[in-house]
């Protein structure tokens, strides 16, 4: 490892104040490192907040500066794409937990100590909460959108049950209301991973100046089969396969399939960027989440009265967050009585495809936004 | 752990003639572990071979040894049973590879030593290369029926396969012809996961008086998830919590969920039971079983001038071998003009559907193996 994440400079805005987070406990002033694109209106009427999922960053449509890759969304986001930073003024920050610079389990208490395992848990609400923070700072009072996929759509949803006036339209992806058993099984198993590997330390590894960095890669590879599809990982890579080792006696069983050099890959580079405690944080943040159970079990609760427009989007073979578990979410809207799309979109790339370069995906969110842009201006013309 | 699998004294039969392995090694003779149950009738035409799955093994019908908990298909296996062992003689082997007594890394060499990591790499052919001399040393010519679920069906492809004479009926079941990129995905996590564990040591843990076994029951945990499903999860255990720790100021963070407290047991429970590097060898044949390949790249070859009769069963709610995959064998034994039925079983309980009590599933099976019984007395009266 080069170096780690918490040495590189992040743009970031620093909140003294105490935030209260709901295992009962306080942060004492935090601090989110975002990144925006395109320019506020004169109107502050533009802005789309883009919340990330679990290993996600701020880096959503820039070279990522560790790993000097494209920005995780820039499929989606920048100069005449389906979020145009021509017209819209995009927001996206390191969730509270996370390791890119906003305040988490790799970064530094007041005393100059890291917080590592003495990092409260925290929720996708207390995420929210931070980032709520962040949009008033920047001096937003409504945001135009919110949009994420997987986490970030629990984010979306959040943004909505909170803060239904400051949200004009809402666009959760590939994610749910909850966290299902079978996705909180995976993510038990990805912590299992990482508690066993002997460089974890209880947590305090950077106290031995090591990381684990196989039970992390463990973590990433099972993670990453589950954000694929079978179609998917048999059209990559099928049975092919590639030689290891020397030449010389090699047997047939001295080569590796593709799709574990593969998954490796995945893995090795996984942990040169990512904060083993800030996973351990963010997976368990993702598994509490159960908006319903939040509302006396009434998802329809959590947006009574709500005026933001949503658009619901899965995709069909997504099977981390299934359609199933999307269209309750719509229901729950119905019931609400809220302005509700929802869109399945036709792809074999699995929960991944929220991701990439899905042009049916892509044209569903530009064609919801301009939509929700003429509602907008019709609405600003009625009080005007 | 109290005592290795390999301490128990198991019922089992030497070979000491060489077995040439499909990697070009040979094995300098080799021991089955198996049981039998019910009669071999006077005509030697009754009995069934029964071919176990990845952590399955010769406790078919019986308390198991050492989990004493009972044998694996006793849901299917028994007195009155879909296999009814008051008229079938049922054989069961703990495979080649396996560490219930079978030769395989966790046995000893001549010399007294385990083989440990030394174990040449077998395939699921030599499996039943092996299978085949026991099933000759028992005087049993052609076998009334071979049947098995996951591996355990791979073999009983094999079997057809490669002795198509000696294999009146086949029952395959929730399988495939070749490991899927999927499939052998979530192996390589598993294998990386034993791996990673310092008590490892590169598979000469026994060396050490240690298992590996933290990372054994990561993957386990993981291949626990993959044979159940999403509907099974939710229903077995939804989002129950349950606390842990001292109850004086618990949080609801301190609370766990009832589908992970069930994983670490499945986890801590396996490694009891099961040897590491067979783990790893038994995966490994898996992955690279590909019976098309075997034969040029068409499956139906594999099965040309078969007089077998096959009964394919698969489950609707089984992902990790789903039902296209066993339909393309049944395509394939239709293009070779073989005698084959193709059920598929309407469950919710995902892969593990085949170990449970599914009547449909069981009566499928009873009733197939009547008509053959039939068919067999017939050709018998033509013959005699």
């Amino acid at each position: 490892m080069d170096r780690l994440p918490a040495d590189i400079a992040h743009e970031a805005a620093h909140f003294p104040e105490p935030l209260p987070l709901e295992c009962g406990l306080t942060l004492p002033g935090f601090t989110l490192a975002y990144r925006t694109h395109g320019r506020l209106n004169a109107d502050r009427s533009n802005a789309i907040l883009v919340c990330h999922a679990l290993t996600g960053d701020q880096y959503v449509a820039e070279t990522h500066p560790i790993t000097g890759k494209p920005g995780w969304w820039e499929a989606v986001v920048g100069p005449g794409r389906a979020i145009d930073t021509e017209q819209y003024f995009v927001i996206c920050s390191n969730v509270l937990g996370g390791c890119m610079g906003s305040t988490g389990p790799a970064s530094p208490r007041a005393d100059g100590t890291l917080w590592g395992t003495d990092f409260p848990p925290v929720t996708i609400g207390d995420m929210v909460q931070a980032q709520a923070r962040l949009v008033s700072r920047l001096g937003i009072g409504r945001l135009f959108s919110v949009i994420g996929g997987s986490m970030g759509g629990m984010q979306v949803l959040e943004w909505a049950a909170r803060f239904p006036e400051r949200v004009f339209s809402a666009i959760p992806i590939a994610t749910a209301a909850h966290h299902s058993a079978q996705n909180i099984a995976f993510n038990e198993v990805s912590r299992q991973a990482i508690f066993g590997d002997p460089h974890f330390h209880a947590g305090r590894y950077r106290d031995h100046d090591e990381i684990p960095a196989r039970g992390l890669a463990v973590a990433r590879m099972m993670a990453h089969i589950t954000y694929l599809s079978e179609a998917a990982l048999t059209r990559k890579f099928g049975r092919r396969t590639r030689a290891q080792g020397p030449a010389a006696g090699r047997t047939l069983f001295d080569e590796m399939f593709e799709v574990e050099s593969y998954l490796r890959h995945q893995g090795s580079s996984f942990v040169r960027r990512f904060d083993a405690n800030s996973y351990l944080t963010i997976t368990r943040a993702m598994d509490w989440f159960d908006l319903a159970a939040d509302h006396d079990g009434d998802l329809a609760r959590a947006f009574h009265g709500s005026r933001t427009r949503f658009c619901l989007i899965s995709f069909t073979s997504d099977w981390l967050f299934p359609t199933a578990q999307l269209r309750a979410v719509a229901r729950a809207l119905n019931r609400a009585a809220a302005n509700v799309s929802f869109v399945e979109i036709e792809t074999d790339r699995g929960h991944d495809a929220f991701l990439l370069d899905e042009p049916d995906f892509h044209r569903t969110v530009s064609g919801f936004l301009k939509g929700c842009g003429e509602q907008q201006r019709k609405e600003e013309n009625v009080l005007s």
